[in-house]
């Protein structure tokens, strides 16, 4: 017997409508390419979406058909959210950091037929028009006036230009709330690119999930600043959870720099911004070389990779900043757990607690997780046994885009999350490696992570890698790949002490490799496949 | 084309298991009949809840048959919430309130199978249950040791013995998240009661939008006590909430009297508790009376009837306490809005603040809402024009139970709530009136409780309602009925000076009649209906 309740499609464009109707007037400011501010509010984001929509209407596009997005965060980029899924067209935030040619065979497998991209992204799109056929349609997301005059792209228009006649009204349709809505890629390793297609019941899901208190606690009292990308898992679905939540929004643009972030979330008086180590990194040494602070963020979260300690610890002492930290992957929309302490935790000392802040968190409601031996036996939540993430629910990718990427998961309809971890009773997941990046010695494993973390700790390294180096004895051991901060001096031998009573001594580096940069993939993640490609044949001393 | 997002149904048992998994520890306390104090558990609670639904496999119940509950707020019925609807079948909360005959007439309409009850309500049941051919299970909700010898019940078990053989392990059934789960009846005014249908859908979506930042605000740092009854549209759904968010959770069983409700709020350091007004103002005149305060509760959500302007002072002013008020309906699972400042207004006076914090708020995504006239043209959101007051969303109702109690829909799938209030522009509903309380004088509208709370905030009055006396001349006019205050003294003529300058002078009440109690209907809520009644033929000095 079914329950006598409404039968109510989870659709994105009642988000939008939602905001429209409770937050009109909440602000949307950006910080737009063209280097000045922006000011909106959520009134007239849902007026411009329904342009876009009709503008979408107007290009014949069909249900399902791909609008491609190559920009950054910012107002044109949320309309598009908003008035491609909302009316059953679906978004595909393709990552302006990747190659040319992969921007190329992304498009062409997503068969995208529309593209908007930021003015930043011309270069880009110069070069991979012509090898797009899908695309029929060019959109510059830029006033009519700031459209260079011979592009040499057929078609392009300014995307003022493109809505501006459109009208204001639209009527959203209502459908299947597991019709796709939007398309990230994963940028693997290994094979090409998967694309994740999310669905609108999918994206409300998490939205609610994520907004918990016990996640991202969002509310109409915040003022959220995404720096994490709109092209990575939609910016961690925040502009949804915003727009569910009445949220003031601010967008950085292209401005990822230190100062910039940090004069925004002082102008614009943010809560609560997210983002990724990397980029967090760049704005503490801004706040610390220029002793500035931090009037109105009281937390921050940091995902997309592990948070070091030191980062955790600088934010909660130095500037009375909480992070959370949080754990997620583009296949997992991305929310999986999110570190918030429990009643019982509230009384400890002030290191008890950021012991258990350094973990990654809780699962949320809506994430089941589990982690098992290489037998794919379940293995006790205890804090100490390590094993493989195997994690499962409603926002969790089932399949890849065409079917191509493979099954993605295993018996039972675990998705198999490609990182180690352990859970302790509570609940609190600790990552404590890339199933890939564990160093396999003498068969004991060592994480990579934990490596890094304490050279990161150490006053003159500015950013760490463990990566595994094949030995003769051992078969795997440690090399740390070292970027020194500007003007800081540190011996190999210093950097090794540094180690002592840290670590197992079986678990100190073999060595220690300077190098002037690390190379980041396309979300701002080391690429230790790269590097344990550049040191394959480096001679460890005591091999 | 659908998304490529994990099929998985929104289920009732996952938020047991979810809690078990992830917040074992987490306390159960509650006060129980037989007077002690029971402390359990989320992991103990999933363990018996899997007894329960074991039993229920042995007692041959099918999908969606109907469990009847006749029960307090305790670790019993909670898992029975969560046994009964986890396995497939559906929970009936009744309203122990209710005369034996309305009993027999729901037990009856609903079919329940099995009830469960507590030993409070033994006299209920022996005089209904040979009344109730459907019920072929009586449950008391008690050890074996406590049952009477001889109560006439045939086959009368005690919970503890039905359950105590069963294994705490269970394969939870996977089924249309749509199905029903569990039943409880409106009292309307007029017609045989109307039994609402909620299912797993409407729940989960439910639970997640009623904690998330701008409802309740619900986390494992809580500590939650709901006063409101369980058999009150489930609590306002705090059990679900509570498992969601591996809150801790009280229970206060039978003892609502103001000092048994202090007392826990103390002994347990509460956070956040939940009830209609006239517990809470037991409470307040408690903690008044003996000089005491709450060191814990920092807020209190208060719902079910509107919240009078002086309660939600009071608890501020004097006990840093803030109010969260709240509105919905049976037929809304129940939460509807909840009030909850905004960005902008977090700068305003104290004044401002309250102002604003004396509406019912704003609506929870989820929930849609307008105001109509009585032609059912749309009324502007400008806190000034009053109009009829729909809803619409996936946790509203779509039908009544058998399809008796008519179509509650009205063209566009939106149900009207019965009640009249504006909505500023800022999304902020405000109830003016239930739309049959209103009283009609010379064209004009006056709201009986805006007449209400003006006399609630005079010293010695402890209850106040606000009826329509038939007039000659101007249709109907306002009468005050009082219930004064233990030992406080005032007059009719004092009483309605007490208004000068409040409101306009047509909308002083005609008359002031005391009387020594306002008959209150089985949830709490003031039975205006049996007053007019009663003041039928009343003679108003001004006639």
């Amino acid at each position: 017997m079914l329950g006598l309740m409404q039968d109510a499609p989870l659709l994105i464009s009642d988000l939008i409508e939602f905001a429209a109707r409770h937050h009109a007037n909440a602000e949307i400011v950006s910080r737009r390419v063209e280097g000045d501010m922006h000011r909106s509010t959520y009134g007239e984001a849902a007026a411009r979406a329904r342009k876009v929509a009709n503008a979408l209407d107007r290009l014949g596009l069909g249900f399902s058909d791909r609008v491609g997005t190559l920009a950054w965060n910012g107002y044109r980029h949320f309309e598009l959210y908003f008035g491609v899924s909302g009316s059953g067209r679906v978004i595909h935030t393709l990552n302006p950091r990747l190659a040319p040619e992969q921007v190329v065979w992304i498009a062409n497998h997503a068969e995208d037929k529309v593209l908007c991209f930021d003015m930043t992204f011309l270069p880009i799109v110069k070069a991979v028009w012509a090898k797009c056929p899908t695309v029929k349609h060019w959109i510059a997301l830029c006033d009519a006036e700031a459209l260079p005059a011979d592009t040499g792209i057929p078609g392009l228009r300014s995307y003022e230009d493109w809505i501006a006649d459109e009208p204001d009204t639209y009527a959203w349709p209502s459908f299947d709330e597991r019709s796709a809505s939007a398309l990230c890629y994963t940028s693997g390793t290994t094979g090409n690119p998967k694309g994740v297609l999310y669905s609108h019941r999918s994206t409300i899901l998490h939205a609610y999930g994520g907004a918990l208190p016990d996640a991202l606690s969002l509310s109409a009292r915040d003022c959220i600043l995404p720096v994490v990308p709109m092209f990575h898992v939609n910016a961690w679905g925040l502009p949804y959870m915003a727009a569910m939540t009445g949220a003031k929004l601010v967008f950085p643009g292209a401005a990822l720099d230190g100062k910039s972030v940090h004069d925004l979330i002082e102008s614009e008086r943010v809560t609560m911004a997210a983002g990724v180590p990397t980029v967090w990194l760049m704005l503490l040494n801004h706040v610390k070389s220029n002793d500035l602070k931090f009037t109105t963020m009281r937390r921050t979260v940091i995902g997309g990779s592990a948070c070091p300690p030191a980062m955790i610890r600088g934010f909660r002492d130095d500037y009375g900043v909480t992070v959370l930290h949080a754990w997620g992957m583009t296949e997992m929309s991305p929310l999986g757990t999110v570190c918030n302490l429990k009643l019982g935790q509230l009384a400890g000392s002030a290191s008890e607690q950021l012991a258990v802040m350094l973990k990654q968190g809780r699962a949320v409601f809506g994430v089941e997780m589990k982690i098992v031996d290489p037998d794919g036996k379940e293995l006790p939540w205890d804090g100490e046994s390590s094993g493989d993430l195997l994690v499962k629910g409603p926002w969790i990718v089932s399949g890849y885009f065409k079917g191509e990427g493979g099954d993605p998961l295993v018996a039972g309809g675990w998705f198999p999350t490609g990182d180690v971890g352990t859970i302790d009773a509570d609940g609190f997941l600790q990552i404590t490696d890339r199933s890939k990046d564990v160093i396999k010695s003498g068969g004991e494993w060592i994480s990579s992570i934990d490596v890094e973390n304490i050279a990161m700790a150490h006053p003159a390294v500015a950013m760490a890698a463990c990566i595994a180096v094949p030995h003769p004895k051992w078969d795997e051991r440690p090399l740390l790949v070292v970027v020194k901060k500007p003007n800081a001096e540190v011996t190999r031998e210093a950097l090794l002490e540094h180690f002592e009573g840290k670590v197992a001594k079986w678990q100190v580096p073999d060595d220690v490799a300077f190098v002037d940069a690390i190379p980041l993939g396309a979300t701002g993640k080391m690429q230790k496949n790269k590097l344990r490609e550049q040191f394959r044949g480096h001679k460890l001393p005591t091999a």
